[in-house]
């Protein structure tokens, strides 16, 4: 299914929150739309906690393997904030005031309360790309094929639209979902027979309960429209020889 | 703050929905609460796809790494179920009818009801102790420190009760939150002191909207109660001079 136009990414969710079941991460779901809708595929999300090495050696090998890494937590004022110290690390770029982000900050906040906890939102590599930041101010930022945004769902999501143009997106990825009342086993033998003869469609299958009824929803996933349609008609097919009834759903 | 009681473990989701953002994964908060519970930190969560290359690298790799490692998804009837075949080959034992697990499944249907689509969710690593699963009949299982649960969350959840006995725990890692109407930038200089003095409680530090206000949750962890309670009188000691609100939460 490797495309020569296929572009990839990772991401890093960086937070001891995550890993202690405190907070429930969201910002992977919200990354991945967005990424998906770009036809940017990801390929890896890894969650690891505020530690120093963990970060250098996640970015370190993921950068190298995906075409993007974008990275969320960790770029707040408090002492557990060390992704933008920890990346600078991991680019050997001087950690220190970024002119411009001091330069904007000290323009969001009002005279006299530009604290030093606030300044310390301005340190990063003195050398990255700033990310805008329409919501609360401090910037995110970019090295080479690296995002490194906040942890805060609403102010991540906020920030996506000023990234959009620096990447270059593949094909976008299109999917079709069909929902059938039945159970998996029904239809694993027939559906596989697809897979088979459908290499270049990615074909997902996922139970559901709902409203105390079993289904199945079956993902098409492809970035040929036609591929996706000819795949579509073969499960439509073996689904109505079988009597199992298609579901509306959403 | 390594322990030599330290009991850790390592999370992989198996799943291309997950990575597409067509489901939001909620497994990871479920374990991580569930095992830090017991003792056992979780150090890391990674996300792949159902390639088998990738489950088999991630799962070598991590079972090394981690006293404990759970994967979550693709053991189910269908063609993309690939986890129990890719970690056959990972430990290099014969994949096939597990004979425990086929009389649990024969038992569970009803007579001509086993199909064979049904019959594959009893193929796995044939020397693999079971994890019994008392919602659907299918079993997870175990091969050495790796515990290889469903990805269905309800179905997961009612399988931990089962496996508690076999983890060995660590000494249970306790927490504290102080909830305070602040901003980050007003405490960082003064909590990174108090971490300073208190190395062996981790202190995270959360700002939060409620109710269109902002706050901020201190939360300290440690797995001694008298470390985490000089923690807090220090905090609670400066949060006095700054006049700050302490705030009720949850």
């Amino acid at each position: 299914m490797k495309n020569k136009k296929e572009i990839n990414s990772g991401i890093i969710i960086i937070g001891n929150e995550i890993l202690s079941g405190r907070t429930q991460d969201t910002n992977t779901g919200t990354l991945s739309l967005w990424l998906n809708s770009l036809g940017i595929k990801v390929l890896e999300v890894r969650v690891i906690p505020d530690i120093e090495k963990n970060i250098i050696n996640t970015v370190n090998e993921l950068r190298k393997k995906y075409n993007y890494v974008f990275t969320t937590g960790g770029i707040g004022p408090t002492h557990d904030d060390i992704t933008a110290s920890s990346i600078s690390k991991a680019f050997n770029i001087k950690y220190g005031p970024h002119k411009e982000a001091m330069s904007i900050l000290r323009k969001y906040y009002k005279s006299g309360e530009f604290s030093e906890g606030r300044q310390k939102m301005a340190w990063m590599p003195i050398t990255a790309k700033l990310i805008l930041n329409p919501t609360s101010g401090a910037p995110g930022f970019q090295i080479k094929n690296v995002f490194c945004l906040p942890g805060v769902p609403s102010i991540l999501k906020s920030m996506l639209g000023g990234i959009d143009h620096k990447l270059t997106g593949g094909i976008p990825i299109l999917t079709h979902t069909i929902n059938l009342r039945t159970v998996e086993s029904e239809i694993a033998k027939s559906l596989a027979k697809v897979q088979h003869n459908n290499k270049e469609v990615e074909i997902g299958s996922y139970p559901f309960f709902r409203a105390g009824k079993l289904g199945v929803s079956i993902v098409l996933r492809s970035n040929d429209k036609t591929k996706i349609e000819n795949c579509n008609l073969q499960i439509i097919k073996f689904v109505k020889e079988k009597n199992i009834e298609i579901i509306e759903r959403d």
